[in-house]
């Protein structure tokens, strides 16, 4: 990974921006997939919109992207496009989705942005360095102890009955919770102001960019079993802005 | 109600919003109120501007507030009060908590505010006017039929397990549903975002508010026993952006 694929994610969610804005809180046509998402023209737009940047700019790198799936894959690097994670969020005129986008670097996301094109609102995490929250540094508030902390994830239906009981010892246990959210509750916990984000069911789309962007704030990303994210990833996702915080919900979770 | 009273209404959202702003993001003292709801710095100095305001200029009419409690509440015109809704969404820095301020006239809501000070967003609402947001018209959509709606709530825990089940009968009935918002749902309701918002236990400063608001947009307000909502009702809300959206949710929810 170099500057210039920092510059080039930068310029993608620049163009995801300008072809999602026109699209909140206006009129538009919306879809069904097979899974009842919402699909909207702003979603398909956006990738496109960074599908095409990526194209020229990038030949050689892979690409999956929610819309518009898999080219290249099994490539070295691979770019990794949401190009609106939350929405739910979008369609119903809150403006906390976002844009997402990851470098993959031998399975590993090596480079993450949030983006909230609405706000003009932008979280960079790049593997070794310190998150970057517009033009200042981001960083995770101190929480060992579940009894102290402030969790969320998006909403019940996106855990089976099982995943569900395992969160909620976890929220009974922890001193209050939120729901709704979607990555956007990751770009508070890297700002200190969440201390843990619960989740399963995740595509690798929707995880991969904030992996850096929580752990250059300080935080922890792992699965439900303690293990690091990568491509391979079951969907299950913790993420805590105080590593101390990983070991007591793990055990909570685990029953 | 008077002209005075609507840029008194206004200047209450101001003051409340100019207490609310330096605390959002940042550090702050968080207790635990006997209900565990979070109450900060920011919700109790937004109430003590407002009240100050109101105790110089209408001093002859009542105040209820979620901070400090109630005063003349006998009076024939009562402002309510709520700081900050959606405390949850403020100490977790999502920018879509808002402040209400109601006037209420025996007992019936016939003028509300919602603002929303980080993002510069407010929304209001005269009986028998039509509802604004900001320098524009509000207006929600047609949508008749469960079937088409999209559907919002807080979250589960705000229910008791008999009313969860109900509320889920509805959203397993309808288009879509989504987590979280608080009286944001209501805002984005009025401006044809959403079709229906249900929830319960409610105090009258979480709705009084949204009464005239969602209904000079163009919806309806009603208990879940399909009564006009007043100062003596239950807690348990729906909103629908279209009026004829009321009669099949009525149905569901009673089973």
């Amino acid at each position: 990974m170099t500057e210039d694929d920092i510059q080039l994610a930068h310029r993608l969610a620049d163009a995801a921006g300008e072809a999602i804005r026109p699209y909140f809180r206006a009129a538009f046509t919306r879809e069904d997939k097979a899974d009842a998402s919402p699909v909207t023209e702003a979603d398909r737009g956006a990738e496109a919109a960074m599908r095409a940047i990526l194209d020229a700019e990038r030949p050689q790198d892979g690409i999956v992207g929610e819309e518009y799936g898999r080219e290249r894959d099994d490539a070295e690097r691979v770019w990794v496009l949401d190009p609106i994670d939350g929405t739910r969020s979008f369609v119903t005129g809150r403006p906390i989705f976002g844009t997402l986008i990851a470098l993959l670097e031998a399975g590993k996301p090596v480079l993450g942005v949030l983006n909230q094109p609405i706000l003009g609102e932008r979280w960079l995490g790049v593997a070794g360095r310190r998150t970057r929250f517009n033009d200042s540094v981001a960083g995770t508030r101190e929480c060992a102890m579940l009894g102290h902390a402030h969790v969320a994830t998006t909403g019940p239906k996106y855990f089976t009955p099982e995943q569900f009981a395992a969160y909620t010892r976890v929220t009974d246990a922890a001193r209050d919770s939120i729901w709704g959210g979607d990555c956007y509750n990751y770009g508070q916990l890297a700002l200190g102001q969440l201390d843990a984000v619960i989740e399963a069911g995740l595509k690798i789309y929707d995880f991969a960019a904030l992996v850096p962007i929580v752990e250059g704030a300080g935080g922890l990303m792992r699965d439900w079993a303690g293990r690091p994210l990568d491509h391979g990833s079951d969907g299950r996702v913790i993420a805590v802005g105080d590593a101390q915080l990983m070991e007591p919900i793990l055990e909570v979770l685990g029953g």
